[in-house]
């Protein structure tokens, strides 16, 4: 038979998936010889059996987990129930994956109307033993018994005689529950085992693992550990504390502590804890001591813990290691630092970076012009970094409506609970008046990456006038403020952000990346701006350069709706030579950043009409500004409309029924690239990409056009430069005859967000009406525009790159959809003979990591 | 080095490719024995190196050219050119493949103002002579120099001195050229040789070959012939006769003959020409000697000959046999017949038939009477064929209304929608300004067998005046306008029609298609009228049968409009629940028909929107026929609406959102069946399929929700019947993850006009807008919604089928999109491991004619 229920004294970090992490660490460190108290897990397995078994815990391993009580009960000489010397445990939730405050937790089980007093006799302190009671009792009613917490808010906890206000406390669980409370600590301890294990499937959880992509197999172990009190007095305590600076990196022990507070307290933000150096200054050994065992345990798990401690009069006792979250920044400088150390290697280096959260660094900060000017509110604990502004609102669910309007939120809260992780996730920023580094709100923004400032106790929230005040400022729902999530620093009103700098630990982990990935890594930019960013970023090229956006311009407009709306060639043309000079700026100044770095353009893509007026009102001053009759201009306009225009005539099509229009952006191409390269040392390195290309003739016909044009231009410039003519890939029927293509193509782009949107019959416009539905229901584990369907969108690309290799052994191979920027995608392109992902500007370091990490990963494999 | 010149006596028939069709049978009939005048070929190949050198015949070739004419004239003994006896030739194109009257041809070359003279005195006819010396320099004016016939109209051919005429006819030579006519015969022949190269490319060669799919590089060989003079007189003449009736196939002889005529004479209808049989007549022994021939030619062709012959003083020459084109009634009593005669055997019977014709046999033509007199007004594409007439009408309810009255109307739209469907049932025939062949009017009108021309852009409606107008012809609503559904030509007025009767031949060859073929052939059907032409035209079963037509009936759409708008699930069902007996009585009809032959059944597929009322009118209709608010039905008709309606929220993605919908159409499926079984001997064979899969989880969901639906109809009813689930591959994630989806799956049905729309990119219904320059430009042989694109979507067919088939030996596979039903489709399926095909009733016979061809010519290879 299995085994479901192990001793601490039974298990190691290794052990994870059986015993969540939380039971391997206990166990782990139990190994080493660290004063862990005695108890034992229920492994993931059974509570994946107790859902299998219909919600029910088989007999057999209800007797395993009472024969590892008795194991306790040896070990603390305790017994759970005993009216001389009882044992108290707690009862934690821990699954595989951290889910931090996701789960629920129990402490002080075994007590009741008798052991209660014995707890009072043995520490001769009433206070003490009947606070462990009532926390009990609150925290049983609450996650076993399902009471409401607010059922307990009429009772007067300043009553003088605290077994009154317990009295109490019995008596409301009786009214919702029309039970008395379980007085059975037997029947306690397996109320509450039932309890963690329903907690694996609650509202907060489900959401957080499909935020996490978390899979909801795995299932949660269950700790069953002896108590330590750290209520007991000033002597005793309870403390969080990382081995370096979450937010920084920056090597110091980074903590906090309560005395005579039980674990709860810090995390729940009411009291505002101490910081860890100050524990010296209390109880120097046990600091002494305490730091000892951080470094032990960040030399044995060679990466940065996140440890929680009790002290029960004066003794120190570990109740929590775990890798400690971070942010991207201390993410990087503890990476660079551990190498620097000789702890870990690059590659390990590289693969501790949690790529998505590279985000975190290019985030804005506030713009120093402005923050001059702007008004400071108040100053709280920066818990998360970056720079935030937003409308105040107070309430979860205000901020996902109003965020749902488009609106940029601000959360603002006492404090935070797992309730408002919905809120947390729609918000620009959090900010709470209550709670420090470690509470609530400090850990889930950080994990998000989402800016936060905590225990801001100069704000004041009125919540029946919806305003927040501090200093005399008053802020009204719906007005907005700015908070700094490094400083933690509140402005009245919007302040602008600008990008940030990066480090030099930020350099370093990106040029280790560049050492080991094969992918090469381009942008997709189509301005000078972007371009700029690009280089900064690390793009070697420009793989995706749109050419409508241009196109857009409000100087420009116009004069495109004459191209399109234009009756013959003749009056196309005019149009068009008045576009030229524009196009030709926009390439000049790009160029001009890029400078010999390959800049593929993609020739006009989209279906005319998007350029064109929509209401009555701007047909009728289109038509004044051009001359055209009303009626004349609104037939066409309306001649011009798809029925489905993503299949509709777009792309290279365009080129086909109207060639004029691509022979201008080719001359405004070649004209650009040679008068750049006239004026430079470089050369520039154009690529000529036509889009939507279906079959081979197609991109024949076109190509003899631009090579037509370009020749052209050549003789008119007495000048020649290299340049490719290549074809994007997003068209299914382009992928499965890849091989007559490439014959024609000097390189191919696979264009993945089309080529998902035909390979799935999936518009993108128009699949929010059925996506959640698909996503509940898991037909996709993921968003396809996010992450490529390899089965379907990876296989085509696969296919098409290998008959394209077929024909032209050294054809460039490139993908420019925004899964180019994805790292599960860079992933998945990595195995295949891609040279290279192009994504926008702000992904590229993510793209240079998650493509070294794919080839790291391949290697271990 | 190559052979480029033949004589007659080098050749034979198999050598089509290189002397075209008729020098290769002038040789065979050398061969043979039959009098035809000497002469050689000019190859092909020839044809093909001039276009190769620049349009210049290079001088080893002119060489051989006057080698081979020196040949004929030691052969005939005559000389080009001589003043004693000269040598007159014919020059005529003939390519592989016979165009008639595409290319030129040159009769009576040689002549000159001396050897005129020579005729003139060896025939002793002035007349005869300067006649053919006048007809040369017309034809070698037109054919050679480029001299517009116009030219020579001013010309009195009532002089009474010809000689007068013919120089009249060289001064307009040499005023036109600024040369005088060539006199000397080498050099005629050689410019004669290289017009009718020229005319290989003239215009109506090159549409001709287009239409008819010949290849473009094929070219044309030249023969040339010595003369036989039909116009010398009484005793001489010249006629064309075919060994078996070409339009009924009957076995009689049928020609005319003209008598002092050249070969121009009887096809220029000039004169009349007289019944081949009234030859017997005038010349008994020519004519025996003639009839002999015709079955000697006939015998050793095995098949019709087309013949052409001279006579000059009661010799008889032959100028052409070949196989003579017939009407597709006539190709199939003759083919029977030459299977009854133990000529051929059944399969080359099949072969002789053109399966594109079988429409001609099914559908009502015009009578040839009236189409004589008929004005052409505009052409469009041919989509559905048959001949109709009508009266104008502009939308469906003006046609519903006037075909109430018992008139014959024509539907005439911008294209139709959904909505026509009624206008469409009541209307002769549908004409439509917009859509190609898969557009809906083209795909619902083939469906019921209805006379439909689309993409008429010749056609403008003007809506307001309700007239339509096309090359300045107006009509006005109200008049007769006929079309042709075959040839997409439009007609000005009423043109009457006749239906046509099928006949035992045509049994008789569509049985011997049965025997032979592999593929099994059912019907898209959806209604019983349908489902009986489908039976009556030897349907196995129906392929698709859509369910969503059925849902437009006026007594059922304002309930499919609730069942949409309704707000949750109970009012859906609700709404449903009055749907369920109608879908149940259109299953009973069409299971009453099928009997036990399959019925696979596609569950609601398009998207909800379709269904819902647009103009406001319409909307404030339904807000109070159903009692909703005017406001919030706009918004809920609004918020429907799709950027891309065939990448949307449709097919199967209805019944993840909508589970409930397809759970009443399997309920009413299975109640029918059962009800239909029930009563009679049979048990009715449903086959349920879901649409739009491209994930099998999602078949895999909908398949769980059908068989827990079908389950309770067989408690309820207390009986079970076999049923089958399956979907359509019609997404290209479908078909590249088919092994998966196999595994859901009974069946899968190629759904290949969606399956074209996605793996293409191209709308149906907008690719009207370029698909014309698409096939000008040959990136497209054929539209692609009408022949199967064999290298995108035929090769995803290829790739799915052998993934299902890898999962699942014995799934049974069918293709039930338009391509179902087209011959040249067909030839790839039949090579595929797949089942079946299914088609619209009338397509059928093409459809098992076209099997039975595939399988033969796989054979033959």
């Amino acid at each position: 038979m299995n085994k479901f229920v192990y001793s601490f004294t039974e298990g190691n970090k290794s052990m994870k998936s059986m015993l969540g992490g939380k039971g391997a660490n206990l166990a782990e460190m139990k190994k080493i010889g660290l004063p862990v108290p005695a108890g034992f897990t229920v492994t993931t397995e059974a509570c994946n059996k107790y859902y299998e078994d219909g919600e029910e815990i088989e007999t057999h391993i209800v007797d395993e987990i009472l024969e590892h009580v008795a194991k306790i009960e040896e070990e603390t000489n305790k017994v759970l129930g005993s009216n001389e010397n009882p044992l108290l445990v707690s009862v934690r939730s821990g699954a595989a994956i951290s889910m931090p405050g996701m789960m629920d937790t129990i402490l002080n089980l075994g007590l009741n109307d008798e052991t209660v007093k014995v707890l009072w006799e043995k520490t001769n302190n009433k206070e003490f033993a009947y606070d462990c009671y009532k926390r009990f009792i609150q925290m049983f009613s609450d996650v076993v018994l399902g009471i409401e917490k607010y059922n307990f808010d009429s009772i007067n906890n300043n009553e003088d005689d605290i077994e009154v206000i317990i009295e109490q406390y019995k008596k409301i669980v009786k009214k919702e529950t029309k039970k008395e409370f379980p007085q059975d600590p037997k029947e306690q301890l397996m109320m509450a085992i039932r309890a963690v294990f329903d907690s694996w499937n609650n509202q907060r959880a489900i959401i957080y693992r499909k935020i996490n992509n978390i899979p909801d197999e795995i299932g949660t172990a269950v700790n069953v550990q002896a108590m330590v009190f750290g209520n007991m007095g000033e002597t005793s305590g309870t403390g969080v504390a990382f081995t370096r600076n979450p937010s920084t990196g920056e090597k110091v022990l980074f903590g906090e502590f309560l005395t005579n507070a039980q674990g709860e307290d810090v995390v729940a933000g009411i009291r505002t804890p101490k910081d860890i150096s100050e524990l010296r200054d209390v109880m120097p050994e046990l600091y002494e001591e305490f730091v000892g065992i951080t470094k032990l345990l960040e030399d044995h798990y060679r990466d940065m813990q996140d440890i929680e401690f009790t002290f029960e009069d004066k003794k120190l006792y570990l109740l929590q290691t775990r890798t400690g979250k971070r942010t991207a920044k201390a993410a990087i400088k503890i990476a660079t630092d551990l190498v620097e150390e000789k702890v870990i290697n690059k590659e390990e280096a590289l693969l501790r970076i949690e790529i998505d959260k590279l985000d975190q660094l290019l985030h804005p900060t506030f713009k120093e012009d402005f923050l001059k000017d702007a008004t400071k509110m108040a100053k709280g604990i920066g818990a998360s970094p970056g720079a935030a502004s937003g409308r105040v609102y107070f309430t979860a669910e205000d901020v996902v409506r109003e965020a749902e309007k488009g609106e940029r939120i601000m959360l603002v809260r006492q404090e935070t609970s797992p309730e408002d992780i919905e809120g947390m996730i729609k918000a620009e920023g959090v900010l709470t008046v209550h709670g420090g580094m470690t509470s609530h709100a400090a850990v889930v923004a950080r994990g998000m990456g989402k800016c936060c400032v905590v225990g801001c106790g100069e704000l004041s929230i009125n919540e029946k006038a919806k305003t927040l005040t501090a200093n005399d400022i008053e802020i009204k729902e719906g007005d907005y403020i700015s908070i700094d999530g490094a400083s933690g620093v509140v402005y009245k009103g919007l302040v602008e952000t600008e990008a940030t700098k990066l480090t030099d630990d930020f350099e370093t982990i990106m040029n280790w990346a560049d050492e080991i990935k094969r992918l090469g890594i381009r942008a997709n930019a189509d301005n000078e701006r972007d371009a700029k960013v690009a280089i900064e970023l690390g793009a070697k090229g420009i793989g995706l350069c749109r050419t409508e956006h241009m196109f857009f311009d409000e100087e420009r407009i116009n004069t495109v709706r004459h191209m399109i709306i234009a009756e013959g060639i003749e009056e196309r043309k005019e149009a068009l030579d008045k576009l030229l000079p524009f196009q030709r700026k926009d390439f000049v100044e790009i160029f001009n950043v890029m400078k010999e770095l390959p800049v593929t353009v993609r020739l006009l893509d989209p279906p005319l009409h998007e350029f064109l007026p929509h209401g009555e009102e701007d047909i009728k001053n289109l038509s004044q500004i051009l001359g055209y009759d009303y009626e004349m201009l609104k037939e066409r306009v309306e001649s011009l409309k798809e029925f489905n225009p993503m299949l509709g005539h777009r792309g290279c099509r365009l080129a086909i029924t109207y060639p004029e229009i691509y022979v201008m952006q080719v001359r405004a191409i070649m004209q650009a690239a040679i008068e750049v390269s006239k004026s430079n040392e470089f050369t520039v390195n154009p690529e000529i990409m036509v889009p939507l290309v279906g079959d081979v003739t197609e991109l024949k016909i076109i190509k003899d056009l631009i090579i037509n044009e370009i020749e052209k231009v050549f003789e008119e410039e007495d000048v020649r430069i290299d340049y490719k003519v290549g074809t994007m890939i997003e068209v299914p029927r382009a992928a499965l005859t890849s091989d007559e293509i490439a014959e024609e193509a000097d390189f191919f782009s696979y264009g993945t967000n089309d080529l998902t949107q035909t390979t799935l019959a999936f518009s993108r416009d128009d699949s929010g009406k059925f996506i959640n539905e698909y996503r509940n229901k898991n037909i996709f584990e993921k968003d396809p525009f996010e992450v490529l369907d390899t089965k379907g969108v990876g296989k085509l690309i696969e296919i098409s790159s290998d008959l394209a290799r077929k024909t032209k052994k050294n054809i460039k191979l490139g993908v420019c959809g925004e899964h180019g920027g994805n790292p599960q995608s860079i992933e998945f392109i990595n195995k295949l003979d891609i040279d290279y992902v192009s994504c926008s500007p702000y992904r590229i370091p993510k793209a240079r990591l998650a493509s070294a990490v794919a080839v790291i990963k391949e290697k271990n494999r």
